[in-house]
């Protein structure tokens, strides 16, 4: 009970809005974990895509643009979750410049929106060559743009 | 390089869409993580209104809708890894019965989507009060609805 009422109050700091002082009370684990799964669901959805656009799957409409929009509303999601007290969680790739350089990360962010949003042209154009090409845009410029300067590499 | 190419496979197998040989053959620690993220990220943006709907913080119309549009797409996820081959994963507080009764399971979900759905249409109509009611029946009903025959009980 104590950790339902404890969920509660945790999830209105967070969901609820970017309010600095509710943030900075919240449990950094509780932080990482959240902007983790994020990162995690935008995976799931992307690299089932990309391999499509490599040609190394057969290539599915439908899933493409599913998952297009599914991704517009993950990518919403982690920035909140980048506190500076979460600097110090052991658990994660983030790399210190993120709070150390916000501005340059920020930019990364606004790459990675401006990506998608080509990709949801390119949907919309129905043209598989274009919708490849730009699902490859996104992933190597948009998601691989901002983990090469703020996510540790994996060993 | 090598954890790349498999989290491509991995992706591939899993966001391209339920294809039961596929996801037989993906681990299931992977499996059990994808939709414990979409259960995070529900209960992110579930227990940040739950609080206004029960009073206990101020009601913030845009957020509400905000989050209300988020679960939409997030209700969605994580059902594909709710596979066979997770059911003996220790990591997860997913019951038994999710797999020896799978109807059951499936009209879990699909109250679940039903309660979501009188939510968005509460949210169209703008009434606090009736918004407020929906934001409960969703968590009660929806959520809790499925957690108390398909969740192990928190300690």
């Amino acid at each position: 009970m104590k950790k339902r009422v404890l969920t509660l109050v945790l999830g209105a700091a967070l969901g609820g809005g970017c309010i600095a002082g509710a943030l900075a009370q919240v449990k950094p684990e509780f932080l990482v974990a959240q902007r983790h799964a994020a990162m995690i669901l935008q995976g799931k959805y992307m690299y089932s895509i990309v391999p499509m656009a490599m040609g190394r799957i057969p290539y599915d409409a439908a899933i493409v643009s599913r998952n297009v929009g599914y991704l517009d509303v993950l990518s919403k999601m982690p920035w909140d979750g980048f506190q500076p007290s979460t600097a110090d969680v052991k658990e994660t790739k983030a790399l210190p410049a993120i709070y150390s350089d916000p501005a340059k990360f920020k930019a990364a962010q606004e790459n990675y929106f401006s990506e998608l949003a080509k990709l949801d042209a390119a949907v919309k154009t129905g043209n598989e060559a274009t919708i490849k090409a730009a699902i490859l845009d996104t992933n190597n410029k948009g998601c691989n743009g901002c983990h090469n300067d703020f996510r540790a590499k994996s060993q």
